[in-house]
C-alpha cells in the first residue's frame, strides 16, 4: 500500500507514482452522527469511530482495507470538527496519518464534502482519482472491493463518475437503490438511470426479481476535476457556495476548518442527487457478494459478525441461558443475565441499558 | 386488630382476650432467602422485604392484611438472623411491634420454626392459635381470607390442625397441592388426603379437572399444644431436637436468638409432611378467587400488579416502544429504553441487568 512508505522513502515513492500513474485519494467520509447503534453510538463518538467488527474501529478498518491497492496516497478525511483529535488519534493508532483532515462545523451531506476536497486537490496543482468512502460500512470480502476499484480506475480515467454497488441478496428495505439503464460491458459496469431511496418491502422484492437494480454502497470513484465539472453543471449552487467555502478555510497543520457561516449557506445535497443521477458521465459497478453491510442497525451488526452455535453475539462478560440469535453488549462489566430470549439486543453502558426486539431495531432513531 | 391496643391498654386488651375468647398469633414466616426474583431480591434483601405490591414490603403487608380479624395478637416473626433490623424496622413503620422475633442462624423449613414459637408459648403458660402465615405472597382479597380464618377458629379449637389452600384457577406447575379425602360439611372444609410437590403441566391438568386438589397456600391454623402434639408423635425427632433447641436458646429484648450447632442438629422438614400429611387431625379449607399468588417468579409478580393499557409494569423510568406485557423495573434512575419486545423482564438494579422472558423467569434460580 503506497502510504506504508510514507515513514521512510515518502518523498521517492509521491515523485514514482506521480510520475507514472494517476494516484488515488480515498477520500474518507466520517461526518455521519449514526444513532441507529444508540446507545453504544452517540453524536460525541458515532458508530465509524467504534471497533464493532474487530478491535479496530470502522474508520480504521475502511482505510486499512484499502492496503493491497496501487497508488493509493494519504487518505483525506471529512469529519465533524468535534472529532478532529478523535480521528487524528484512530489515524495514528494504524500509521496512517492524514493526508488532510476537512472540518465540518455542521453536516451538509455527501456533495459539498466530496467538492471540498476536490476544490482543494486542484488549488494544490493536482487532479487526482477521488476514492468516495463511507466510514462506518462493512466490507467482508476485500478481493472484490479492490477488483472493483481496479475496474473503476479504467473509467475514471476516462472521465467517468463511477458509484459502487452491491448485487442485492434480498429484498432490502434499510438501503437505497441504483437502477441500471443499458448494460455497457462483459465487466458488468452499467449506466445509470436513476437512485432511489429506501422502498417499502413490496418495491424492494420488485427491485431484487427485477434484476435491474443494485444497492447503493455509497462508494464513487472519480476524477477531483471532472466531478466539480459535473457538480458545477448539474447543481452550480452547491459548486459557487462551496468555492466560497474553500476560499474561507482556515488550514491549521493538515487540518482544513471550515467557518461556519459560509458551510450553512451551502446547500445540503448528497453526491447521488446533487451529481450522479443528473450527469450523463455515471456508470455503476455492482459488487457481488462481498459482504457489504451499511451496519444501520444492530440487526444488521448481528448479521455482520461472527456468533456462536446458538447464534449470539456476546461483547463483554454475560451469563446466557436459552438464548438465541441475540446480541448481547456488555459495556464496563456489568452483571448482566439473559434469560429465554430470542432475536433480542441488549446494550448495557454507561448508566444506560437498551433492550430491543432485533426486527424493531431500525426504530430506534425514531425513538431518540 | 388485637395489636392496635398495644400502645396504651395493652395489659387490660390482654386480660379481656384471655378471658372471653381465645386469641390469634400470627406467625409470620419469613426466613426465606428468595432468589426467584433476582436480581431484585437477592439474600440480604429477600423478597418479603422489598414493597412489590404496593409501597408496604410483602411482610408488612402480610401483618396488615389482619386488620379487622377479632382475637389476633402481635405477631411473632421467624427470620432468618441477618434480617433481625431490617424486620424491626419494617414492623415500627406500620406501628406493629413483634411480639417475639425467632433469629435462625440457618433454615430449616417450615416445621421447626413453628414448634419454636408453640413451645415458647406454651413455656409462657399460654396456649394460643397459631395462625400460621408465609410472609411473601399475594392475597388481593382479604375479606376472603378472613372468612377462611374465621372458619378454621372453629375447628382449630376443637383440636384440628387446618391448612388453608386455594382454589386452583390453572394448572399450575409452580405450587404444592393438597388432595381431599372427603368433604366434611357444607363450608367445604376437607380432610387431607396428601400433600404434594409441585406436579408436572399433565398431572396439574388433572388435578385441576379433577376437584379433589386445591393449592398448598402454607398458611395454617391449630392451637400451639395441638400441633407439638401431633410434632411429638409424627416426626418425634424434630419434636426432640427443637427441645434442646429452645432450651438453648438467648432471650435479647423480644428477639430469641437461637444457637447454631443446635438448629443444625434439627432434621429439616416442612410443616406439610412433618405434620400436615401424617395426622389424622388435619383438614384443609380451601379459599376461593382469593387472588392468591406465592410470588414466585417475575411472570407471577406480573400477575399481581395493575398493567398499563399495554399490559406493561413500569417501576421507574423508561422509555417503551411497541413493548406489551412486560415487566419493567428500573431501579436508581438509569437511562432505559425497550423497543418491539413482548412477554419481557427487565430489571437494573445497581449493576445488574436481567433480561429474561416471562415464561422462563422461573429459572433463574437454577441459573444462580
Amino acid at each position: 500500500m503506497f502510504y506504508f512508505g510514507w515513514e521512510g522513502g515518502r518523498i521517492c515513492f509521491l515523485v514514482f507514482w506521480v510520475l507514472v500513474m494517476t494516484s488515488i485519494t480515498p477520500v474518507i467520509l466520517s461526518g455521519g452522527s449514526g444513532t441507529r447503534l444508540w446507545p453504544l453510538s452517540t453524536q460525541n463518538l458515532p458508530k465509524q469511530f467504534l471497533p464493532l467488527l474487530s478491535d479496530k474501529s470502522l474508520l480504521q478498518e475502511t482505510i486499512l482495507r484499502l492496503s493491497g491497492l496501487d497508488g493509493v496516497t494519504l487518505p483525506v478525511i471529512v469529519c465533524n470538527e468535534k472529532h478532529c483529535s478523535l480521528v487524528d488519534e484512530q489515524l495514528k493508532a494504524i500509521a496512517v496519518p492524514a493526508q488532510a483532515i476537512f472540518l465540518e462545523p455542521v453536516g451538509r451531506n455527501t456533495a459539498p464534502a466530496i467538492a471540498l476536497v476536490a476544490m482543494q486537490a486542484l488549488a494544490n496543482g493536482e487532479d487526482p482519482i477521488l476514492l468516495v468512502l463511507p466510514s462506518d460500512h462493512a466490507i467482508a470480502d476485500t478481493a472484490k472491493l479492490h477488483r472493483a476499484i481496479n475496474l473503476a480506475i479504467i473509467y475514471a480515467e476516462r472521465g467517468n463518475l463511477v458509484a459502487f454497488g452491491v448485487t442485492p441478496t434480498r429484498a432490502e428495505t434499510g438501503y437505497g437503490y441504483i437502477k441500471f439503464a443499458e448494460c455497457l460491458d462483459e465487466n458488468d459496469v452499467y449506466e445509470i438511470e436513476k437512485f432511489v431511496e429506501k422502498p417499502n418491502l413490496v418495491i424492494a422484492e420488485e427491485y431484487v426479481t427485477s434484476g435491474c437494480y443494485c444497492w447503493n454502497s455509497g462508494m464513487f470513484m472519480f476524477r477531483a476535476s471532472i466531478f466539480l465539472q459535473e457538480l458545477q453543471i448539474c447543481s452550480p449552487d452547491i459548486y459557487q457556495a462551496c468555492h466560497k467555502v474553500l476560499a474561507g478555510v482556515v488550514k491549521n497543520d493538515n487540518c482544513f476548518v471550515i467557518q461556519k457561516e459560509d458551510f450553512i449557506a451551502c446547500p445540503s445535497d448528497s453526491i447521488d442527487y446533487a451529481v450522479m443521477e443528473k450527469t450523463k458521465n455515471s456508470l455503476v459497478i455492482p459488487i457481488n457478494e462481498a459482504g457489504w453491510s451499511d451496519i444501520g442497525s444492530w440487526q444488521a451488526l448481528w448479521e455482520c459478525v461472527n456468533k456462536d452455535i446458538q447464534g449470539n453475539v456476546v461483547i463483554g462478560d454475560a451469563v446466557l441461558h436459552a438464548v438465541e440469535n441475540s446480541y448481547i453488549h456488555n459495556s464496563q462489566n456489568k452483571k448482566v443475565v439473559a434469560l429465554g430470549v430470542k432475536d433480542i439486543i441488549i446494550v448495557t453502558i454507561g448508566d444506560t441499558v437498551l433492550v430491543a426486539h432485533k426486527d424493531k431495531s431500525q426504530k430506534i432513531k425514531d425513538l431518540l
